[in-house]
């Protein structure tokens, strides 16, 4: 059983700026999942104050009145908040709040790729001079831990190249496009309608969110910083179907991908553009609000990371993260560095009593009744028959019986094919093998 | 540029037991990136001393002969040696190492996977007691960063399942088993002569070395220890030709699966054993040498991850990225917070000069003569033609012209579109997009 928090965690006080679509989710997963992460974390997260721009607008969460304000400098002022996010997005009022938590000595969490790809050198020199950290994971490619793999899982390597496709929004038109044959018009208005594409949505197909979000990757893979101006940008909204229908006759998709690479002098290109991908490749087959990103580095060769790139929960899960390590940080000096972090909260399952689909193939002799007494047996047993293939490739008196059965404990399996193993009809020990229907 | 390792940089004395495959990768890429290592993580991580069982074998990499010792005890001994690298094997002798370097207050990496899953729960107690960390990225799945990802990455999600194809020999063995139709012995007699295999594959074949990975994933998943004892494993040595035929016949492939899953009464299921997977799901195109590990988590939902799951290199990688962490630890107390962590050494390519395949889209008149003048004029440049598709879809008197471009470089792709544009026989703006090639 966990202790009572009060007797053996620390509280961490966050102060969470904007409460959007990815502010209220990081408020309710918080709240969802409090108890995993004090026993994860050794630290109770909690929030303590909320800015929003415009207290009468109706949101997506319930957060206290008392907690709620409509300045930000209230977040930074308050001697018991540990922690700043920022999640107001934009780069004049999100720089003034990330530098006024700095030098207030707050860590800050943040996912804006406008403001770190624009300023982040000002920023982090902040950082440094101020011995406070930022944390970024939520910046890039939603809820894949990239950063972290960039910057920690993959430092003994030279980054060679990173191709991604890092717009989800972006992706879900060209998909639409290609799959509904419907204009790339056509193709936004449904993306905004289903909540895919903002009401303006410019930083989004002009590619300049991508953009943003592989400066980033790029600073990071390459030590140096990246400036908007040296980057390539176009958008998609000049994409046909007549481009489209020419790429897929000639075996390419068409996907907004952002490259970055360095070449054998050590200079690096950082592009984002709709550009054709050969079909069979895994990035081709990235649908919809889906992002993917494959590093290639000197020394683990080519890796992929696959994941929802945006949306409330995704996003959070990237934020909240930040928010354990930020706390960890401030609460014991670096994370715990044990196994299991905190409590036990698990619990086996015994694996005979674990349900899956099975496939099943039998040598029997091929004589009439033989399937009806298996059908039979299975069926005694509540296990249904999903299909049957009887091939007529063997010797004339014994042939293959294959079935596909639904859903089965391990133990009922069990006996069911030890119950078959003993028909004078079965020839040889029964194969049997799991189904992973993946659902 | 970097300033002398003397003045700024502590540095990190690393005792590596063990020289086999992923010893030796450690120790040469570690020399190797040495200098892309220091500026990233601030300090200077040295080999100082190497154990190993027999002097006299011939390794794959050149380890001075001075610092060779047979004895682990000299590593853990002396006390300048800062961490300890277990790359030894097996469960005896390495359960010995690490307990003693543990004891000694050195922090420990291993790749290890047997070692943690059999006596993890004594030894991560060993490492409380001393406030010594342990750290093991290299246990599971190479070099994708899978570890970190379930342990930082997703620390604000219920897992809900996980899914892993992480043995790259059982992978190998039945992806040529399918693709070249050969029996389970010719593709194991295939992998042991390319190295795939060990002389000795039980561990592998038995589904053993994937059910160890699985047990340490389970056991960070949900924090508690799962017993060997109370997990399925099944090895691929049973698998027939004819099954493989059947399963495609049903739209299956056969893989090697680790499963890991919670039932709604978070009771854990842990079991590897070959399955058939729909052969349109992602994880039944993962072929040869390569892992892939599904993560599903309450709040981020669906996620992949997918790289090299063995070998010199890819281990290597992460236990590189561990070492960098166990010293950072070790000098700074914590990782370094800041965006680009030390130095700089990358640098711009200016984006005229980056170079790419293209697809250029032409609406020409549809008369004698175009397409030659078009082609001259990319030749006169020296880009190279490797398509062009004419269709015969438009009015009677013009049509589209497309042509399939081999490496230009962007200044000069400008400038030929301009050109071309210019032509009294182009009748709108020509379309051209760039073509990745992902070589």
């Amino acid at each position: 059983m966990p202790t009572p928090a009060t007797q053996t965690h620390r509280i961490v006080r966050i102060g969470l700026a904007g409460l959007g679509n990815v502010g209220a989710g990081v408020y309710k997963n918080l709240a969802k999942n409090a108890g995993l992460l004090r026993e994860r974390t050794g630290c109770l997260l909690h929030v303590s104050k909320v800015a929003v721009r415009d207290l009468s607008r109706s949101r997506d969460c319930e957060v206290p009145e008392p907690i709620l304000t409509t300045d930000w400098r209230d977040l930074v002022n308050d001697p018991k908040i540990d922690v700043i996010v920022e999640l107001i997005g934009g780069t004049e009022t999100a720089f003034e709040l990330v530098s006024a938590a700095l030098h207030a000595k707050k860590p800050v969490v943040t996912g804006n790729k406008a403001l770190l790809a624009e300023r982040g050198q000002e920023l982090f020199a902040l950082a440094e001079v101020n011995r406070t950290p930022i944390y970024f994971e939520a910046a890039v490619a939603g809820g894949i831990p990239i950063i972290q793999t960039v910057q920690e899982g993959f430092v003994g390597n030279h980054i060679r190249s990173i191709h991604g496709i890092i717009n989800g929004t972006c992706n879900y038109i060209l998909t639409r496009m290609r799959d509904a044959g419907i204009s790339y018009q056509e193709a936004l208005d449904e993306a905004q309608k289903l909540g895919y594409a903002e009401a303006d949505p410019t930083l989004d197909v002009s590619g300049w969110d991508a953009a943003h979000k592989a400066i980033i990757l790029a600073s990071l893979s390459y030590g140096y910083w990246v400036k908007p101006e040296d980057v390539l940008v176009e958008g998609i909204q000049n994409i046909h179907l007549a481009d489209m229908a020419f790429a897929d006759k000639l075996g390419y998709g068409i996907k907004l991908l952002s490259v970055i690479r360095a070449d054998a002098e050590g200079r690096v290109e950082v592009r984002t553009q709709p550009s054709l991908l050969p079909k069979s490749h895994i990035l081709a087959s990235v649908g919809g609000a889906y992002n993917a990103v494959l590093v290639n580095g000197d020394i683990v060769g080519e890796t992929l990371f696959y994941g929802k790139g945006a949306g409330q929960d995704p996003t959070s899960s990237s934020v909240i993260s930040d928010l354990a390590e930020a706390a960890a940080t401030l609460v014991f000096g670096a994370r715990h560095s044990g196994f299991v972090p905190h409590g036990l909260y698990g619990k086996g399952k015994p694996i005979d009593e674990t349900v899956s689909h099975y496939y099943v193939r039998l040598s029997v002799d091929d004589k009439p009744g033989v399937l009806g007494k298996v059908a039979t047996l299975f069926g005694d047993r509540g296990i249904g028959i999903s299909s049957v293939v009887q091939p007529e490739d063997l010797s004339a008196d014994h042939t293959h019986l294959v079935l596909m059965l639904d859903d089965a404990p391990l133990k009922v399996m069990r006996e069911a094919i030890a119950a078959i193993s003993a028909f004078d009809s079965v020839r040889e020990a029964p194969v049997w093998l799991r189904v992973e229907t993946m659902e």
